[in-house]
């Protein structure tokens, strides 16, 4: 089915912008792992447990979603619908799950906010020219209702993509980011390469929690444990940044291994189906974000479309957690996997 | 030959049909892999020791089969023959092995005991809406001459599958079904989510050696024991219900060591040749089980074509255990394989 | 420049031929694998040794040969060449190394003895119907001039093979085989499932060395020792026998550790290239046996194409030899390989 | 891009020219491994550490240059553009690394130093014919300002390679060889099978500091430190001389484990990308060469295309080290890999 709604949003875009939202960095190794290395970890499931009754609903920094699922940030989604990152909104609260929103939505956050103020945002922070400006975004943030804040803490510099040679600045308008200076090569402030410190200070400047996004290694997060974070997300951005990478259930299992007990474990990166939810969380994870299935969805049908990819996966882990032996998600242990 | 067999029965069936027989769970990893498995344990054959005679004969259960194999239960043959069950039993006889006949047959558990009186016939069982029409069936399986019961552990629902669009209760009948009722989007009962308890109490309703089938770990096979039951038989369940689990030589592998000493450890899944048997052997297993290439069989030439395929598969594995130096099944000892 | 003469070979036979030596048993995994498990086994060269002079010259029982390398017996020549046998024999003689002789001839050994007189023969021995005749075979066999006695041990039966329902009896004479009987489905009398006994007994027959063919295991391996044979060599059968069995070099490198001191080990099965000598001397072996590249050179160019196949790989493995740093057989130590 | 240029380069070569560069030894199974054994060594990076400033500079045998990389001696460039090594050599000069003159230059030594005389030049040394006339040789890179010299320890004699019928000496001149005489079945004298007392003897000619290419093992490297050389190129000469050796950076972590404290050590084979570079360093190489690569640079458009792709590797090693978190090549460390 997700693959159905990969194929529909495949025949209705324009191939540079499905090359845009499918594409990876380099050689697209890690952007074609990512989903296998899920398939590589293999299920022990338990059997005759009583799975009558299956509760997918997870506490996730304090507050209750319908599943262990959320919709990563990912960019410009008026590319995929004309209703843009307010659709993708409206379906995540349709769906009962978090939406983060990117800092580089085509729509400004309290637009998102208005169009769907009963959704669960989180806000996704790119710093991009200077800190002011991202702490101007933080506020913003704060302001219009956000949960929590992700920074994203693996793009020091872009990665280097393919299929991005279409003027994506040209079609869109990014209405979080800095105006176009004299900075150089790009047109929109360059990336900031943020430190431990950075992170500590962006954490002082919003009482909301603070997730750093794109952690791979054990050091690293207990660095940012350290700096104050609330959780981490385990990612290696969907094979768009560094390619060739150490897998997603790989760095889940050694980052939830050392600091899962301090803090929240997440992770994203190939999640396709419900059994991969399900080793994501016997890994250490809290959560799993999944990034480009919704924006099939919502190519295809707009809020409806990424409700309906959410709820599918929803009725999968469901499916899945009951063949597993497992009634809750506090049910999901380690010792149902194999591997990575 | 067991490839010429499913090359003709797909000749023969309708795509719907075939799909439905051949077809796994979620992304078809799982019966995909069940096979390539077996492959991947590798043989150490003995040699120059006296194989001129060679037996295959076994006990299973206390009973005499002509060889370690049996037919796995699988649904609705009348939709692979019009002789259905019936013909699948008289092949069963005059292979000399045992039948597990499905909940989901097509034809009644008299009707079949009728057709093949001198047929070992094991009865499985789903449990669908509540125990007490389980019950009935089970007093029905006792009462017309069923050798054992299998209780399969690994349904509290069902696997997402392909391919079954095919609105299968309407095209053949199931007399073992409750009649359809008002409990939603399953117009037969809904699979009951069985528990240690009510394999418990299964076990206390009948006289019969009672198997469960699904297992995949050590812990619930030493669960079971304790239950009461007479035999495990480890299965994915041929990948139709959750994909990406561990692989049927692992499982059995792990099950035979915990628990191998104190009940008869079976497998199925993937199993298409004579050295899949051996290796199930020499892995721990008191014998084997084989779905699909049985359904081959039966559209190919009804009985006879079930008869065929087992026999082939008797004679590989007389062939696999002369190579390997085994003239008796006790002989199959662990040394001769690598692996998985 | 081998898979040269196997291609010009594939366009000269009629499929079936082809197929008959090419093909292996039940699934094709074996015959398959084999030459990709020497490619899995890795060289760590030693540069910078004097090989100015490289010497592949090698005893093997007690006799000198060009290379460590030998012609493994494979049946029915006729069906390559019309010079069958005694082209393949002076084939081995031109190259300097030693041909085992098949019981599955197409021409007699005396014959052959006659053709090439100068050629290292070594017969190898098939026990069919019953002893004596084997052993009057073996005294053929000595008094016509052979160095040795190959006893294969690893067909009671025969494998399931594809591709033979072309009757091989009708199209060419057998010499050394009894006469048709009526002892049942072969038209030739059975094969005897040989014991350790009547490998002690043979043994007994001849001042000949023995050699046992077709073990894969160390414990075999040593009995076969304590047996009296005077070298082993670990087959599979090309594949054509047990399928999915360990792999030949595998296989090696089990059985030189455990008897390589006792007896001369050598190896057959998926040998291609110089670099694959290299490694099976790396492994354990004195020397390797080739069967399906001379019947190639066979069909292509008669004793010529023996020859130039055989001098071909003679010519690789000294230049394998001089890349890895090894000027003589004895050069050739273990740490030269990584694997398998 | 790499991939860019190799595949203008193919359309502007012809095949056999094309094929002469590209091509490997035997089964061509190490070249066609080298580029996947850097993409099997998986990256762990770290974030948010200060990359604002990256620099890729690195000493190399006491000499700066503008990255760790420098251009592998390859043959003949004259097939690959008609200013030859003189576009190559102004190629390195222009992108800041060193580049490693062949024996088999078809440009002598003294006119590629002419045209770019503010080149960081090596001088890679065949041995052929005898050592008088390499000494010779060695004296004259001395004199034209080479910076280190290079000598190839793993030609005893040439790999068996495909594509090389084409008489390339009938082609073009290579200015460093011997004339044609009368030692046999090469047209230019021989190669030499050099030993350790030879490379010390080499060292001794020169004050130029001395690396051995084609190491492969900890122990040679340790025998070529203690025949005083100043560094060591772990390389399998790009899949061209052994096939089925070790890969790259397998053999790079176990030299570099053993010796990496006592002497440089570099490595080629494989590399394509700036990850790779980083693989690379944290595996313990002090920098990489690359072959093919700079040859499809030179087809595509002479110096420039030399600098074009070398440029283009740096500016990739940039972006690796940010996203890696490594500011300089000191922060690459072997923490970074997982692998090989």
């Amino acid at each position: 089915m997700a693959k159905d709604f990969e194929a529909r949003a495949r025949d209705r875009l324009e191939p540079a912008v499905y090359d845009y939202y499918a594409g990876g960095a380099d050689d697209q190794v890690s952007v074609n792992d990512n989903p296998r290395a899920w398939q590589r970890v293999r299920l022990r499931p338990r059997v005759l447990r009583d799975v009558t009754a299956v509760d997918t609903t997870v506490t996730m920094l304090g507050a209750t979603a319908a599943a262990p699922i959320g919709i990563a940030p990912t960019a410009a989604h008026e590319l995929a619908h004309p209703d843009a990152e307010c659709a993708t909104a409206r379906g995540a609260a349709a769906a009962g799950v978090p939406y983060v929103v990117s800092t580089l939505s085509t729509r400004s956050m309290e637009a998102i906010a208005e169009a769907a103020s009963d959704a669960a945002r989180w806000f996704q922070l790119y710093v991009r020219g200077d800190l002011d400006r991202a702490r101007a975004l933080v506020q913003r943030a704060e302001a219009c209702g956000h949960q929590a804040l992700v920074v994203t803490v693996d793009v020091p510099t872009l990665g280097l993509r393919r299929h991005e040679a279409m003027a994506l600045n040209d079609r869109v308008g990014l209405p979080h980011m800095a105006r176009p200076d004299d900075t150089g090569g790009d047109t929109y402030a360059r990336h900031v390469a943020l430190t431990f410190d950075d992170l500590h200070e962006i954490i002082s400047w919003t009482s909301l929690p603070v997730l750093a996004k794109g952690v791979l290694r054990a050091d690293d997060a207990a660095a940012c444990v350290r700096a104050g974070v609330a959780g981490i997300i385990v990612s290696n951005h969907g094979g768009r940044q560094l390619d060739t990478t150490i897998d997603p259930p790989t760095a889940l299992e050694e980052v939830a291994a050392a600091v899962g007990d301090a803090t929240e474990i997440y992770v994203d990166g190939g999640i396709r189906r419900g059994t991969d939810v399900v080793k994501a969380l016997a890994l250490g994870a809290v959560g799993v974000f999944v990034g480009r299935p919704v924006i099939w969805g919502l190519v295809v049908d707009g809020a409806d479309g990424v409700c309906a990819v959410l709820d599918e996966l929803r009725t999968e882990l469901e499916r899945a957690m009951r063949l597993c032996g497992a009634a809750t998600v506090a049910d999901v242990t380690h010792d149902l996997v194999v591997g990575p």
